[in-house]
């Protein structure tokens, strides 16, 4: 028999960019009885998470919450709009947009892939620019749908959607726009009706602090519009019948009774410290994370600031330096799980999740962390990035911590 | 702000036939620190869980195990062994074996839906001599499988799936066998390997005692090599890239860290109690049950004593009672639900769930319950089925409680 | 090793009359994390339970929360009152009026210990006339305190506090009146003002619903008096210094954290409830109780109507029977936990707990638990005392569950 | 209703040196279910914990634990020991060895309080040769009992036991030894039988790293004999009967069952990672700080090198700096919680913790958040403690983590 609760002694740092750590408040809440997922209790919850979950997807329009973990969530956007054989044009930031463009294809899709060469691409946003060009030049709308991922887990960058609708519709296309933000959501800024967006996926296990297990498809009228007459088979994933009884607070097949519990709690934490300071300390952990990098001496993943990620930081090591032993290193020594190099990135960077329920101090154990591991994997740094976060941080205004009445 | 930790003074009893009551200790395990799944931690969870379940389904095959519930499963038997437009030959036992029938018309494939007629079909179980002559008749091998549901939730009977693969043998035909034992497995005598069957489905919320949001598909050789040429889309519920990766303990995409923490604690409790034990458990309370229900001169739904399941009885109400009114009755004076009649059955039974975390008390709790509710709501009973009950079960030799050292 | 985290399979039923089952709400409650006992939260916390649990006592005095057990605020009263050698009358209700006298003779006072003879004292309530008698006999004042047990956890009696009041006053004796509810409290009506108790003592494990570890003394004017002159020597029980500190919400040493945040989460459930239909539901399912003991053909162990508990119902098990050997057999077959009997009544009767988090489907399994562990003790019943109990509950009229909003 | 399931964004850092914070695995062992104390699964319970603590005390007496906090242990072994007007010798270490003596006056003892003059005293630990010196002074042995603390938690200095058990032996004097070793205990070397000490006292709430609630009393077979003829008045404290009935696993007044869950949990958890794994963690993580604190140009509060305690470290603050407003900034700005000064001290010092689930990088966070708070305060420091800390950590070598299997 394995022992599931060990604790080597003292809590462990789980600073990859998620699963996040989940708030013991929300363990907590999911350990409240399951209850009759027919029964009238169930409607009060489903009709108060189907309401919150709106707030943080900034819209106004229908969520599908699935119970099913993330890359479901991913299927179910394809399979609800689209038709098999449909061209679909997809933006390579990084590994995710890669698995993303590979599920396109299992499912029969023709996913057309672009983005900036090498790893290049890997260390910028997506190129609005190059979306609309090759919109303008799609003069048969052959095209049916734009996919991109707002923030790229594996490199650390958050690209600009408003700036993808823009592009669209400068191009005067007829293309669904689908997004990714199974990382970004609740942490990063996103405004799935202001943006326009046709179908944003997203999970729980990020910035919504829950365990993985829950994910959402936000739509628009126009990505209903078009599930109406999309071919590709579907069932557990089709939006209309969950859509339909979800107005009065039930699903059609068994929800996750526990999660849901662990979502609603988690709405009340967020919706408590208000989505925009919620953002705004994602911000401000994120700027201090990078300026201990940049101190240390090392390249920040994402080469350009506009679209620096708030959820985490990708830190490429130097030449001939393993990442990976870096991150064992530091998992041995210092009881801290760092996330591993995906893809092309293999070895080269490791990933520092600062998302969630992240504060000054847990982000300083992470860093002071990093640097000691750093050093003891033979890394030579600049300066301390610790003592240059820490620089940072106290200099930042916030509003001093009250005590809840 | 609502208030999900609410009580009403005293336990609720959670008596539908699941989701069933969660134990505080499987609660407790879910609440284990969420860890990273791609680290070293998680591979030990992965092997002992992926182990252990084979031995729930009594098989040596792989278990594929879905962050996702139960319906997800349906469809992913489906969509890996079947391509688009093939028929499927599927037996109504009840609303379950009805819905899953959608399902497969929702994929694209032809189910073609035998049975006995009317509400007759759903008081016995599949009958295999109906299959057998089905599959003789196609000569030209056109059905590519057989589906049907052990355990039929909506109406409590428990068909024989050992004379469905006898059915299937003597015809000589080579279509598949897919069963639904979403709540049979675990409570109900189930054997993958020695019946033959090809793909398994189950879920986490019934007689593993977990909350929803995890499912099964356990399958065999003949089901992995049909898998290679079936043509029906799939990404998400893709057996190949999940059993490649399961070799050492990992998932594809993110899995449910805390419900698999769940899962080891739910393998842990049956298997010390002995699977064997766990079914005999739930014969003896279903026993128990039935005799009540003659007791009070009440009709179980299942009319064929060889099927009555172990999980749940079906309770018809005497003609121009509502049941759900009775429901209601029951909910509202002693805090306990019962499961409603579903599609045909809809206002004419109630279903008492006796599965999962269930012993002696909770079930007498459970029918004295019921016995009051049948008379406030204005039911007369012939006789006290509680007394009866109380008869058989203070009659049935158990071994005695030991304590754990 | 040791495994705690054991269940047989299904629910124990622990129905013996306290520590009584904790709901899952308050363990919840009792897992938040531990907070600086000189924080600014913690004033929050105290003030609020300092303030809930004087309604609980029906009092507008001071209540003083122990980090210690019931015992210990025993001794608490006592010490705080009394000097070396004080005569205290004491009156003999059953075994925990028998251990407080072994107390005050450990302390060095000279408790006068009156009562019924044999087990007649065992079976009904505290005689005021006799204290009254007692008191007017003693003109020169030697008395200096009368201690009564109020609901005698041994016996299942509530005696009549008002008449001790009345007996003492109607004498004209100066005595104080020390008043032990540790069992009733919050089960059974108390009302520490109306009734004039100087000192009422109780705990946190039975109408509270807390885990042991917590207990009280609350105090009257009269008392505080008493104390400026006592001589017994104390310190940890002292009074003063807790009541001056706890004006601002702290304790003068460290108080139970988590067991306070249990307390917190006990008084919203009760006070949510309102405390008299907390009585009544105790009083339902008492009388519930003694009608089903009555069936039987046993004899309740109180013998006086006016003193029934509504906590406790003691069972007298018939000549020759072993009461012990049919708990043994009741635990080992129905995993049911019952009280044994005490003292005096060793061997000779059971008694069946039927309070906190009770309701009539939990006092209907432990009916039913009794009923059929009689049978198989090979006790003649001379009726279903669970179909009997069942009429009862099923005439009372008591609001329809409400879902909380 | 207040709100006590409230968090600010992210984890609070509870630093003060004790109550430390409780970990997770503790907190769900408190919510196995209340058992009945006097029912055969108790027994186990009973009989694990009392034999593993006295690993914890290293002693093969008695260890008597009581169901309340530790200030009553302070006076349960002063009760059980001493008799009214008893003489006894009491160091001055520091605030709480001054509560003691208050205590032992309000008990009716004669302490007799030796130490350095000034805060001199409260910056350096028991000097053995006083003691020494004032035992062959009182030839004609009026002293019953030398009372000193193990490690004083308001100073952060822990003092040579086996130094004063040397001293009263070289003086040939038969007075008791009791040692208060309630936050040294699990966290600073203790040797109750090799340093022939008669009564250690101490509580949960620190190196066990439970909530308050629990205390204990190891004895000496001089103690009990002692008890025999003692005569201060005591019942709930009492030894002998306890002792009696722990023979078997019982109490014999009810215990506090649920944190008797948590200590048995924390034994399996001291001793899986070896008492002398843990005290060599608690001396590296208190070097480290004391490392910080110099580099910062700031004084420790203990100024002898010799008696550096493990537990906190009590730093003091420039003339000039209120370092209540210190704690206040670093509360309201970084969530974190350090000690207050007391007594002597109030206003010139705060204390770190660094105690029972600590380790290298909780400490990291907690220095980070202390040197930021420092200098929002207005503090000019040296140098960085964080780096030099870092240093000082890197250079440690310790086992690398493993994973539980």
């Amino acid at each position: 028999m394995i022992k599931l609760d060990f604790h080597p002694a003292g809590r462990h740092f789980l600073q990859i960019p998620g699963p996040s750590p989940v708030p013991d408040r929300i363990l907590r809440a999911m350990s409240y009885p399951t209850i009759d997922h027919r029964g009238p209790e169930f409607a009060a919850l489903g009709l108060k998470v189907l309401s919150g979950i709106q707030k943080i997807f900034k819209t106004t329009q229908p969520v599908i919450i699935y119970p099913a973990s993330g890359t479901g969530a991913w299927e179910a956007a394809l399979a609800n709009t689209l038709s098999p054989g449909d061209t679909v044009l997809m933006y390579e930031t990084g590994h995710f947009a890669t698995l993303w463009k590979k599920m396109a294809e299992a499912l029969g899709l023709k996913p057309e892939f672009i983005g900036l060469p090498g790893i290049e691409g890997w260390r910028r946003g997506v190129q609005a620019d190059a979306i609309e060009a090759r919109l303008r030049a799609d003069t048969a709308h052959v095209i049916k749908a734009v996919c991109v991922v707002h923030n790229e887990t594996s490199t650390g960058v958050t690209s600009n959607i408003a700036a993808v609708r823009k592009a669209i519709d400068a191009a005067g296309h007829p293309a669904l726009l689908l997004v990714d933000t199974i990382s970004g959501l609740a942490s990063a800024d996103y405004r799935h009706d202001e943006w326009g967006v046709d179908v944003t996926v997203s999970g729980s296990q990020k910035g919504l602090m829950l365990p993985p297990g829950i994910s959402f498809n936000a739509v628009s009228k126009k990505a209903i519009a078009a599930s109406k007459t999309a071919k590709l088979p579907r069932a557990f994933w089709a939006w209309d019948e969950i859509i339909e009884m979800n107005k009065t607070g039930y699903w059609p097949y068994t929800p996750n009774t526990n999660l849901l519990y662990g979502l609603s709690e988690a709405l009340d934490m967020i919706l408590d410290e208000g989505l925009e300071n919620t953002f705004a300390r994602h911000q401000r952990l994120a700027a201090a994370c990078r300026i201990a990098v940049k101190a240390w001496g090392l390249e920040v993943q994402c080469a350009d600031p506009d679209v620096f990620s708030p959820v985490l930081t990708g830190v490429m090591t130097p030449e001939g330096i393993d990442a990976d032993a870096v991150r064992k290193t530091i998992y041995e020594r210092f009881n801290m799980s760092l996330g591993t190099g995906l893809g092309k990135m293999k070895g080269r960077m490791f990933r520092i999740g600062h998302l969630g329920e992240a504060n000054d101090l847990t982000l300083m154990a992470t860093l002071a962390g990093v640097e000691m591991g750093l050093k003891l994997s033979g890394i030579t740094i600049k300066a301390s990035g610790v003592t240059a976060a820490m620089d940072y941080l106290s200099n930042q205004k916030i509003p001093a911590l009250k005590i809840a009445a």
